[in-house]
């Protein structure tokens, strides 16, 4: 039973290794530019704990040996830093130390979505028999966003005497690393050093770091400020409560400064330490990164807590209105949405300077990279909820075209972009290129992204000044990579679609229709700007014209999509049916997932896919083929679909909603919604999986909701499930929030601001005008 | 003009850095179980030098860290070891210390490759004006293997005064490292250290070395001897001239011993060091490596310099009369022929113990690993004129079975062997299984080779103990790999052929043609010993049965061998014309080879070939398909081939001399027999290309001869180049030595001895009876 499905909440068995670092995952608080993992503030050894600050798109550059090196292979990647650590504080209540560990201890922790916050709370017995509470409230603010804010709360049931907090800022700190997991780095290295440390004239400590290689700068202020038992309130823990007395003592080494702050407490009585965290990085603050946060950390301390925590649920209801979901009758579903919907905006950047990384700020797993992810995974959630995130999106891509330019070169093409398919700040930093830099279907996916922003948006002033630009050097890159073959069509050969079972493959279906849409695309978007006299700076940029348009346009018509007439289905590739069954039910369940236990060359040759792939392009483009062939693909790939990745079950929910298989679609939702908040693939502790927390969206709008988003409008065909009472989720739609609200039996579509021409949406396919409000009833399903 | 074609002179460019490293390679001596590359003996620094000594199969374990992991990945690699340095020997003229790089200098290399002798000759101008002259002599014995010797014959011209020799023993020796070039180890890493050193009471010095991880072990020792000006014969060069008085000091350290040795000189005079080095390691030698070492030494000296010369030529006559070949008419070409065979012979293990290395003992490329090379481009030469040594070769491949056993077993196959694409001690040791691991053709290789072993010694004996067992387990191997497709034909995918080029593709035309002949000898030698009741003891061990037997005969009868109709050719595999095509006349000389200027990816997705794979396949089982394609595949690969491996030319040069091409015959044929003596691909100072050094001889012999090896019996068909007045070569066949010689218009083809029964030879294509001689005339080309 949950009682407000806003609030989440976890005892920690200490003595359960995996479910400590399992909770710095879940419980981690970030807002896009900085994320910190919800490590136990008192730092105790004798377990493995992941405790990282992480700032998006803050990387440095490391060596990545190739075991055997070939031209143009990557010989050094991006990795996402543990920039700092101020979520140290350590608490001395007389001569002992507090730690969960010791003593007796009970411990819960506490996610508030609602106010942004999360908390731990933690009742004590120390060994020397003292009983203290504490509560820790933390908040990566999303008002100001270089603000990490920490209360540490302690109350007193019957210990009277000294109290003393130990409050770190620590600059000399590292990623995690496991000699013992190949997957992980072997090596702790530092990457980022601190070139400066200080006590300022304000009472922060202060830091400037940099990076080794990479060249990035961060200013890193700290403040901590103590309010005694006689001012016992949030309210009074402002600015000026350095003036009463408990500002302590700092100890400043090199990298490392400690603040120690010094009171008395008795039975019944508390104590709060309040520290303020500032982050600024060159990647936004350029030079001026000191001044920007001495500035920053000054409003912060000005508007206080309960002024910050106010800003931030204020900044939450907004969002929450925006991408309001509701499932009626499953309040556990319904939380898991809604987290997962908490996530996406903690990971999100906003600022065009970053991306959403495979985990977001929540760990280190995939070492912070962006990848195809954010495009079709995420992309729609913000593109539908919060048009101007998506838009950041789109102008991060725009931002590394330049290095997706030198990537195509290197990989041979004589012109075009190829973007990454994982980096950070525009280099490919794919270790294995034929699962990797192969996976030529990211700019189809960027592409696709762009065109999507335009159809919900009709913004054309950045297609026009960067949107285009992206489709057409994608479009180019396609051109260049594949040729006609002897029958007349467009192929695509040797690259590697989403289902990495299977690498560099001959015309992937996924690809191949991705690349005819993004040329078709280049085709109407160039006529688009052209009719409206916007394509002159392009054209002097980039020289794109009519003849190149002609290639699109002819290339698009000539792609060549596999399908096999036996069995009705669009193949994967070309060579996919001649591979070998694989008996996946025979496969005994310790053995899955099956990349960790089975050679590549073994997977490469048995029909298995780890992901959907042709079910995703199905998915996407379904207008490329019949609804015959989505049919018959669908069972057919569902059969041989292993979902080793968390791509796959969110497709695959929205895919068996179309086709009208409820109980299925239900299934796979269940586990899309609920794979990091119930640990479904045992790895959340390096992080949450943020595509699959857009999927699991996308099974309830694009899935149950039926939503799709064509040139034409809108399209909307609710059904709904057997075992919900309702749903209820809202989209922006060039400019209009429009709210859909499905019962069992009727559904009620709603625009707001009203539109006094209306709307048009396709409801069930049929054109219908939307001014206010639309209702019908629910069609049965075949 | 080439006075002794056994006979090769260089003059040294002191200037020339990348000269120098040349003639390190193409004048090392070795003899199949060391190897010592030609290093200046005085070690001068400020240049590169690789200074190797090597021994056959000696090898540490190493980390080879895969840039993204994956299940099943080789995280470690053998590599062959820099064991030790014994070449060093530093001369002082009074206060002057020798190099060639002071004072006035002229340096010659010579090798005779009919003394097994190679020599440096110096005439040296001291800054302080002494003139002296120095011939250094080195060794590597082929009759007492673990002996390399070197005599440093000192001439004075115009000095009178002291002498002094510092003779060193240094076992704190490292592999060579440049960290600009990606191909080779960035850092310098010592993988063997001295255990124990000291100076015998025979006045040798003695060590005894381990590797740091695989666990095996040398003993060495130093002999110096120094023969005085009264004694300046080699003939008294013996154990006893220890006794003159110039046995000099030691100083011993704990991983390096040096001995000074010192003599007056006078004008007119010489002097003469003779160093002896033995080494015994624990792979031949087990526990008793140092009681070995010092029987051997002891040998060694007893027979002294004069005799071990004497064995040497002695061995050396056998060898060349054994596998006689001349070409009269072109004298380069000649001795370029003489050369490759004198490096098979200094690279190829005999023992058993150790096989052929890329390229063999001369050098660090290829890190000492053994490829199929071996058998397809070497093995042929050897069964053909020192049969004992092939089957030396295939013992070591019996050897390491297990362990190809345990790599099948990784690779997800359930039953079979699939022998290690590169490796030394039978680990897999490639770092991108693309083009490693996934060339599965080896497996094809390894049986091919026994069977060619078979066809040539119908040595049952073998078969039933060794060869056997290896034709079944790869056998099996390929009816794991394979399947059945829906057309019922047996279909190999998801491998890599010969042709790097091109990686992973489906049903590889020399891959399935190799497996088809793999899986009938199988069935074959399962008759053969079974009606010999040779086949019990395997039938225990492998539990190889009827049912097997007839799943072998099912899979090689329904093998799919993919051909074009329209272009009469066999495709390389199934998708190669879909590919794009490459103008390679359009790519300037300098981005050749490509491998080194183009992204993998580029070079899978374009119709381009870095070697012959389906040529090559034509070449040896010429029976698998038409005449006509296999001309229609001669002209079509040829086109698309770059020949950036160095085991194409000798190929293509076969199969142009079979196709009566023979303008082309001999253009391939010259730059695969000159290949290295020429240093062609610019990368001899490597190492040797010992791959190419046998293809060079069978571009003659099953060239230009003609020759096949069928079940049938031999096949000869001799064609003559216009500029070549003639040509013989000598082959072995079930015992008989046959010699085959050509003219202008004549052939003449003997045996010896004698064969009373005779033996039948099918000359161009017509059964004759061989005994005694046989004669006819060559026919007009076509």
């Amino acid at each position: 039973m949950i009682n407000n499905r806003y609030i989440l909440r976890r005892r920690d068995h200490l003595a359960d290794q995996e479910e400590l670092l399992l909770h710095e995952t879940l419980f981690h608080n970030a807002n896009g530019y900085l994320g910190v993992r919800s490590c136990l503030e008192e730092n105790p050894g004798g377990f493995r704990s992941v405790r990282g600050m992480y700032l998006n798109g803050f990387c440095d550059i490391i060596p990545m040996i190739q075991a055997e090196n070939l031209y143009g292979l990557a010989n050094e990647k991006e990795t996402m830093l543990n920039v700092l650590d101020t979520q140290t504080v350590r608490l001395f209540a007389g001569d002992e130390a507090f730690s969960c560990f010791s003593g007796e201890c009970s411990s819960e922790r506490v996610l508030d979505m609602e106010a942004g916050l999360s908390r731990r709370i933690v009742s004590w017995r120390s060994p020397g028999g003292k009983r203290l509470r504490l509560q820790i409230t933390r908040m990566a603010s999303f008002v100001i966003q270089p603000l990490f804010l920490m209360q540490y709360e302690l109350y007193s049931e019957d210990y009277r005497g000294p109290v003393r907090f130990e409050s770190l800022h620590e600059g000399d700190v590292r990623n995690y690393s496991n000699p013992d997991d190949p997957r992980l780095a072997r090596e702790s290295r530092q990457n980022i050093r601190v070139l400066s440390s200080g006590v300022d004239k304000t009472g922060a400590s202060r830091m400037v770091s940099e990076t080794l290689r990479s060249g990035l700068r961060l200013a890193s202020l700290a403040y901590n400020s103590l309010a005694s038992p006689a001012y016992n309130s949030l309210a009074l823990l402002a600015y000026n409560s350095l003036d009463t007395g408990y500002s302590g003592r700092f100890t400043t080494g090199a990298s490392r400064i400690q603040q120690e702050l010094c009171a008395e407490i008795e039975p019944g009585q508390s104590l709060t330490l309040s520290k303020y965290t500032v982050l600024c990085d060159s990647i936004r603050y350029g030079e001026g990164i000191e001044d920007a946060a001495e500035q920053i950390l000054g409003e912060a301390l000005e508007q206080g807590p309960l002024g910050l925590y106010a800003a931030q649920k204020n900044y939450l209801r907004n969002y929450w209105e925006n991408c309001r979901i509701e499932i009626r009758g499953d309040d556990a579903l319904n939380q898991a949405l809604l987290y997962n919907q908490y996530q996406l905006l903690q990971s999100v950047s906003r600022d065009g300077r970053g991306n959403i990384a495979a985990k977001g700020l929540s760990g280190e797993g995939y070492e912070g990279h962006y990848f195809w992810d954010t495009e079709m995974y995420i992309m729609p959630f913000f593109a539908l909820c919060d048009p101007p995130i998506a838009r950041a999106l789109i102008e991060y891509r725009y931002r590394i075209l330049d290095r997706a330019r030198e990537n195509a070169a290197l990989l041979g093409h004589r012109s075009g972009a190829l973007f990454p398919w994982r980096t950070i700040r525009g280099m490919e930093c794919s270790g294995f290129f034929p699962a990797g830099a192969a996976q030529y279907h990211i700019n189809g996916d960027i592409a696709y992204a762009v065109i999507n922003y335009w159809l919900l948006t009709g913004d054309i002033e950045f297609i026009a000044s960067k949107g285009a630009e992206i489709v057409f050097e994608t479009a180019r890159l396609w051109l260049d990579l594949g040729n006609y073959n002897n029958r007349g069509q467009f192929v695509i050969n040797d690259v590697t679609g989403p289902d990495e079972y299977t690498c560099i493959v001959n015309n992937n279906y996924y690809t191949n229709v991705l690349a005819q849409y993004n040329l078709e695309w280049a085709v109407k978007l160039y006529a688009l700007l052209k009719a409206r006299n916007l394509l002159k700076e392009l054209e002097d940029k980039i020289n794109i014209n009519e003849r190149e348009i002609a290639d699109f346009t002819g290339a698009a018509k000539a792609m060549y999509l596999p399908y096999d007439r036996s069995l009705g289905i669009n193949l994967q590739d070309d060579s996919f049916l001649d591979k070998k069954d694989l008996d996946i039910a025979a496969i005994p369940a310790e053995q899955h997932p099956l990349l960790l236990h089975y050679h590549p060359l073994f997977l490469y040759r048995h029909r298995v896919c780890k992901q959907a792939d042709t079910v995703l392009a199905h998915f996407i483009l379904e207008e490329k083929t019949s609804p015959e062939a989505i049919r018959n693909s669908y069972n057919y790939y569902e059969k041989i679909t292993t979902h080793d990745s968390s791509l796959s079950a969110c497709v695959f929910s929205i895919m068996a909603s179309r086709l009208g298989m409820l109980d299925k679609a239900c299934g796979y939702f269940g586990d899309s919604a609920k794979l990091d908040l119930f640990n479904l693939h045992q790895n959340t502790r390096d992080g949450i999986h943020t595509a699959n927390m857009g999927g699991s969206w996308m099974a309830v709008v694009y899935g149950f909701g039926g939503l799709r988003v064509k040139e034409a409008g809108l399209y909307l065909a609710p059904i709904i499930p057997g075992a919900w009472e309702g749903y209820e989720f809202c989209i922006f739609y060039r400019g209009s929030r429009i709210t859909v609200a499905v019962g069992p039996d009727e559904f009620e579509i709603s625009a707001s601001p009203e539109n006094a021409e209306g709307i048009t949406v396709f409801v069930y396919g049929e054109p219908r005008l939307l001014r206010g409000k639309l209702r019908g009833s629910i069609p049965a399903l075949k």
